[in-house]
């Protein structure tokens, strides 16, 4: 259970945070995808398409459901995708005339991509709270170290003199432009996804776009037509991780050169060599750089993911899969990190 | 000459594009940074800053200077920026005491920055209106065979029936949220850049708001504090190069794939072979997939070179200089190709 | 713990390969370490460089101990490495005069550098045997219907008969070259990292050389200077798993397409759908495509670090941690699919 | 004629080399490519395919022949590639019944392919020079001030005394690696592509195998079965200039480094400002870090051409055009800039 540092027992310590891994739990994953189905067998049940006490069923079922994962493991090793055998076991939960209802019209990439877009509205939300904290913080510095004078460099070299509060700014301001950007995707990126088989919800007939507008409202995510093939919404999320992160590897970068020249800046904390105990490693500073690189190295994979063929590429799909989350485990990694940095400093500018 | 295959001598037929090409040039690009220096002494005397007489002066010889681009490149070779010699030959151009107020205040960073600006600005009027013309030409098809069936495929398999509409709606939507995009940020992306040696205009005291906000009015580019080590807008519209690259390319793969399957499209044109006169080769639909992976590709160094350390880097703000034009340019080509294939189609869906 | 794909509860059904996860384990990665340890015990003991008792009682504790991960957790956190706390304990465990002698003249990228190079080289001896057993598979193929017609098909359009064999020898010669590859490798790529707090191995004085000679036999590996911040042999062990997916992607991508044209092959298994029950997916071929992109795209990565500042730069080395893990996961995985896929074949060419 | 930096105007001052441009110039592309049409008509008059006589004169033809560009430009914009109507040309030189020998049995592929091996070749050859003497000038470095104390540097914070040839040896060990594994791939990397129009040779009957290699050995390249769709000759290439850039990126990373602490370094040369003329930019160094970058960034492209469909794939094949040619002129310009640099120390260590 260690490929990924971001959930590695002991590299956790350093590149771990436990608000986003915890969306990318399986137990969160499952219970989003069964609030798609109790809110799909609301949202139809309210349009008249399945009856009212198949959905109550449903929704009793889905409060109460914890699948056998080993099976879903097997299973997903045949399919692809977790959804059949899921789905499978949660009518077994059901039981009765209502387990035909569950997943009606449904297919898998609606759970899995609805799913992802509920935890993606968490973890934006919380990213928003972060970089306003953060800010806070450099905000802080600027009350305190703001006047003093630091010495402006461009291609490394000196330039001319400056103030701490001149650097500051190139730190704070692209942090408060992404949390206004985080709280304006808001209302509008995390979108339900709603298609069936071919994203033509055939099934339902002439109910189809009313169902999607309520499952829609129901689980409080924009409305809008199947996208499943369409993922700019994913990769403009990603995106915008990467900038974050790329906000932030400037910070860390910078703060590693004046931690070097040892006189523009005086920080707490810092790790400890194995061969050096006297060394103060400005470690959360390099780690933002690694992170800002780690982010712009795997934005390129979203975007290769965004060659989609026809109505459903398996292929292009499952890439996300391998890169999104820990796009946002390095994101999470950054915001928490860099908070840990702004609070270490102990002086900025000449003493 | 011919590194690049958007502007060589014979793969430009195919990967080229004149009107994104002429952009790039050497001559649009001086014209940009005279266009800088003119707009500065303009802005500078409406201030006070420089006199009256001095900017008509750097005006007069700003419209009418040719530079020795040999020279140019000299210089460049050993300041990595070719502005110090620019201004220096157009101070010889301008003469007398003007001379003196040519770029007073400002450095290279803020002429090469704001060249760019003025230029992607053109770029993105002219990908707007070309994404609405392929989108147009894509509801023309939807009107001529939108309610013929096609066959819905999912994970490369025959799924269930769909419309030649429905899977066209998958190829116009994403154009045409990008237009709408594209419109947006006409008013907010394309920033004036205005900061001198360091990022403090200290040169201008305090009129150095009002000189950067009248420059901006005279560009008719956004006004805002200089963002030279803040690169987000840059990293944000190549992402946007790459969204339009990544859903032509979706185009581009399952029009491949339908002319591969031969019954649920016919093409005019298509290229053909040395060894096989017989074949039609799809190449425009294979070449939007081209594209697609190559912004894909390149979109990760644009987010390397967020790290930008100090008040300038020399070595992140190049690395956007190799790779931006070319993302640009595959998006001309992308667009280009998309309106070629479009037009090329002669029905969709079985006949 | 469900981050990655490759280690996930359920997702790693399908990307998942227990061999090679069992070498990313901690406890593969504790034990390889410790066996650094003791091996390094054992080398300056048999150069006079520590007493041969220290040296005995050092093996015995690294044999017996087992440390306290949560504690390993929270020093990472500080000190960006592991091994700092490791070789606390640890020497809380040899106790007594041998505990100054644990880990004498090395430093943490000693430990955990060669560690990774003894536990990629049991990777590689994997991969060949997989390597081999694929091509063999594929080869068995060709035995049955390799003088099939086939039609061969460039810019995917038909373009002259070719046979079965034809096509099977471009899956099958890559990888065979793989395999000759991995197995040169073996002898030169794999090296012992030692070189002390700063490369210079100062602490062990003229006997240096020798203990790392000694060191590097003891562990089976290649003796060479010190290359902490020359990442080459990283780099090109990456770029081979790349060329082993991307090879494998091609077979993948040849299959998805004959499978749907469906005449040209007969597969076994194939995923099922929660929507289309008679659906046969070729999900192993489609992730086949899915690993190959995920490679190339991490590959950017791997090379990005290869800018390591000075004697060590923590951020680009933890740049490796991040990726190079999933890289041989992917591959991994791709070579398991392959041989699955391959032995899913039921017909190749015409019936 | 300016997308590209590596050969802009003036950009070229600071990123072009010119040795490497040439081989990438259309002249040296078509100079190429008729040696292929010469030496295959020689190949198959040899082996008793085609008459003598006919040999004779397309070999004549190809020497005096001076293709229409903008004939070429058109076609490769319909055709995807330039090859047809370069032969439609070459058979209008030769004329008579000669010209329906010309390209006999060959197609596009191995036209083009057998080009880029050719000048791929004479490239590693010019590299292997460039990295010999980089090594050189730094082992000169290492004679005058190798004994003089360094602060060896780990995690960006001084660790321990080293030396300068401490350093040093980290900046050359590499070099000569790389040097070592271009002269080893000269042998056997760079080989003749030749397959007809489906990789075959099926014109060629029984003779295909002998007039491959008559080929082969005409134009000095290895003789092996046809690679069309079996890359991973030009991605371990491409691999391997992203291995030279990235050791040189180290290089200028850390002279940067020392420049901006300013006691361990002096260089000569240094740009200039347009804001500040007394400063003296480490140009050269910060550029060595930014094509380091740029062609790790490339490298997944070119990994990402791996899935090369069926028996070729026009997609993956033209993304190598739009990248692998700007891998090679990154790496020639960053061994000009590390020769430049190298020659501009004037004293490493403290004074």
């Amino acid at each position: 259970m260690t490929y990924s540092a971001f959930d590695h027992p002991y590299l956790s310590g350093l590149l771990g945070d436990e608000a986003v891994a915890a969306e990318f739990s399986v137990a969160a994953d499952i219970r989003a995808m069964l609030a798609f189905e109790a809110a799909l067998a609301r949202a139809e049940a309210r349009n008249g398409v399945i009856p009212d006490q198949a959905a109550d069923r449903i929704n009793g079922a889905c409060r109460a459901f914890s699948p056998d994962v080993a099976a879903l493991r097997r299973a997903t090793a045949a399919d692809g995708v977790v959804v059949p055998e899921l789905v499978r076991q949660l009518r077994v939960a059901v039981g009765g005339e209502a387990a035909e209802h569950v997943h009606f019209g449904a297919t898998s990439q609606d759970v899995i991509d609805t799913s992802l877009m509920l935890r993606l509205k968490a973890i934006a939300e919380l990213f928003s709270g972060r970089l306003g904290n953060v800010a806070s913080m450099l905000e802080e510095c600027e009350k305190q170290w703001g006047e003093r004078p630091l010495t402006g460099r461009t291609r490394m070299q000196p330039a001319i003199p400056i103030t701490v509060s001149d650097r500051l700014r190139t730190w704070i301001e692209p942090l408060l432009d992404h949390q206004d950007r985080l709280d304006a995707i808001d209302g509008n990126l995390f979108a339900v996804q709603f298609g069936g088989a071919a994203g033509t919800l055939e099934k339902l007939k002439d109910k189809a776009e009313a169902v999607r507008e309520t499952l829609a409202e129901e689980l409080a995510l924009v409305g809008c037509p199947q996208w499943h093939s369409q993922r700019s919404a994913v990769a403009d999320f990603a995106n915008l991780l990467s900038l974050i992160t790329g906000s932030l590897g400037k910070f860390g970068q910078d703060v590693a050169l004046m931690a070097q020249s040892g006189e523009e800046i005086v920080l707490a904390g810092g790790g400890s060599s194995s061969a050096m105990p006297h060394k103060q490693n400005p470690v959360a500073a390099e780690i933002l750089v690694t992170l800002a690189r780690f982010n712009a190295t795997q934005l390129s994979g979203i975007h290769q993911a965004l060659v989609h063929e026809q109505e459903r590429s398996g292929s292009a799909w499952t890439l996300e899969w391998l890169i999104l989350p820990q796009m946002a485990g390095a994101t999470a990694a950054a915001l928490r990190l860099a908070a840990e940095l702004a609070g270490n400093i102990r002086r900025l500018g000449a003493a």
